[in-house]
């Protein structure tokens, strides 16, 4: 994007200060770099006039602008890109600009690289930054019930009679004395494992990260209580669970992750979100920075 | 529900425990109160072929049962209705009993006596209980920008450029020094007021929700740092807002409404799910409980 060219010394001044993108003895500043600068009364224009001829030609320039500033402002020399904002200097990192009604997309994370930093516009205009990474989550857990049992359906979970202590100790059900009780996850795992005997329906895309992370050796449990599908344990139960996992599909509400984020942030607790592509599942681990 | 008949002075017993409903000299016990009589070893009958009995006629015996049984383990004497269970004694309150994989309802709701408690079964057989009931916020700020102003939008948010100041001072925007922002929402309210002058696309239902609350007194603002759709102050911004406000369809996941409750919980504000219907707006106050 080349929309603002000025040469001369007026140019060496501001290519120094890490704006603009050099030809010979000029400089062409994007659309957000002309506008902070003339925000900042370095380029003697109508800053109203260039952000209409701005918008006329970029969506969202409000959004990118807004962010473009607060990075600068915060002392961040950044380059401009197609639709995101590269640190120049020691830092490389990539911050997308989105507004709050934008959408997290894990198939456009996925072509792009990571980490980068999701800078997002709210209806204060105030901004939040999420870093987004892959992660490899392993736990060290590979227990399994010693014995097999049968286990009964009876609406929502799997009713066991018979060794329930034994599977509770492996990190399975619940054990309440006369009765020990199953997720359909626990179950179908546990079947899949041949240590349960029992009917399983068809089970959602939730069961297949279930699995996966069960044979990664973490411990997996219900994460109702901070409202994700499941909350992982890396070693043993006897400590704080380190993530929070949620299954989530092509495109959700970034108020979705928003939630999920201030949740995981709030109880210490690394928030990974998990996406199926054909048979695979990427874990995108989300956390609110202040850059 | 009347599925086990049991007469003479254990008849009498029981129901002076708060067991079953009186007939003559007998009493019938409905399937979660003969499991737990079972269980506890006060009816003899094998608990194994009663819970399959009462599976095959119910459905999701199994939550009905655990929260039951949990709730006569917390002390409560609890008469089992249809759907649900209500204190027999001085607390008159009805206890809804949902697995985690179930749905907010508002429509439902609405059908029903509030306050209730939704009585939640998660994945690890754990049980959480939401207080629901309707709520009017009512706000004391009613102040409005004293100018109109011109806005223009583009891409996300509007921008002003005269009065920024003054719009700021009465809780709308963002003051830039150059320049000021607003919100879609609250463009179109300003407009509504006749203190701006704009052009407005078709906003959603969550603009509804934004007017109700302004015309209502309270300052609404941005909620996504807690990923709801707004906040709300009561008086002024000067202290903490009170409400988290999130608008919700018909039919929405329990895991979503238990992500915004542990939010609201862990900062102390109200969560107010809104929900319009036929033009009008109900709030439904929804907050996590220990009974």
């Amino acid at each position: 994007m080349k929309e603002m060219k000025i040469c001369g010394k007026k140019a060496d001044k501001l290519f120094s200060r890490g704006f603009g993108r050099r030809e010979k003895n000029c400089i062409y500043l994007s659309w957000v770099e002309a506008l902070y600068l003339v925000e900042k009364g370095l380029i003697e224009e109508n800053f109203e006039r260039i952000l209409k001829k701005s918008s006329s030609q970029l969506s969202s320039i409000d959004i990118r602008y807004l962010v473009y500033r607060d990075l600068r402002e915060r002392g961040y020399v950044v380059r401009v890109e197609d639709d995101h904002f590269v640190g120049k200097k020691n830092y490389s990192m990539a911050f997308y600009p989105l507004s709050d009604m934008d959408f997290f997309q894990p198939e456009k994370l996925l072509s792009l690289e990571m980490p980068l930093i999701l800078s997002i516009v709210d209806g204060d205009g105030d901004i939040t930054y999420y870093l987004v990474d892959l992660h490899e989550p392993q736990g060290n857990y590979f227990q399994l019930p010693s014995k097999k049992t049968v286990a009964h359906f009876h609406g929502r979970r799997y009713f066991v009679f018979e060794d329930a202590e034994e599977m509770v100790r492996a990190t399975y059900g619940k054990d309440e004395g006369l009765f020990g009780h199953l997720s359909i996850w626990e179950a179908k795992y546990l079947k899949e494992k041949e240590l349960l005997e029992c009917e399983n329906g068809n089970l959602s895309r939730e069961y297949e990260v279930y699995r996966d992370l069960r044979n990664k050796g973490l411990i997996v449990k219900s994460g109702f209580k901070y409202g994700t599908h499941f909350r992982a344990y890396e070693n043993s139960m006897e400590e704080h669970s380190k993530y929070l996992v949620h299954v989530i599909s092509e495109k959700e509400e970034l108020q979705k992750v928003s939630r999920a984020v201030r949740v995981a942030h709030g109880v210490r607790k690394t928030l990974l979100l998990a996406y199926i592509k054909e048979g695979k599942i990427r874990y995108f681990k989300v956390a609110w920075i202040r850059p």
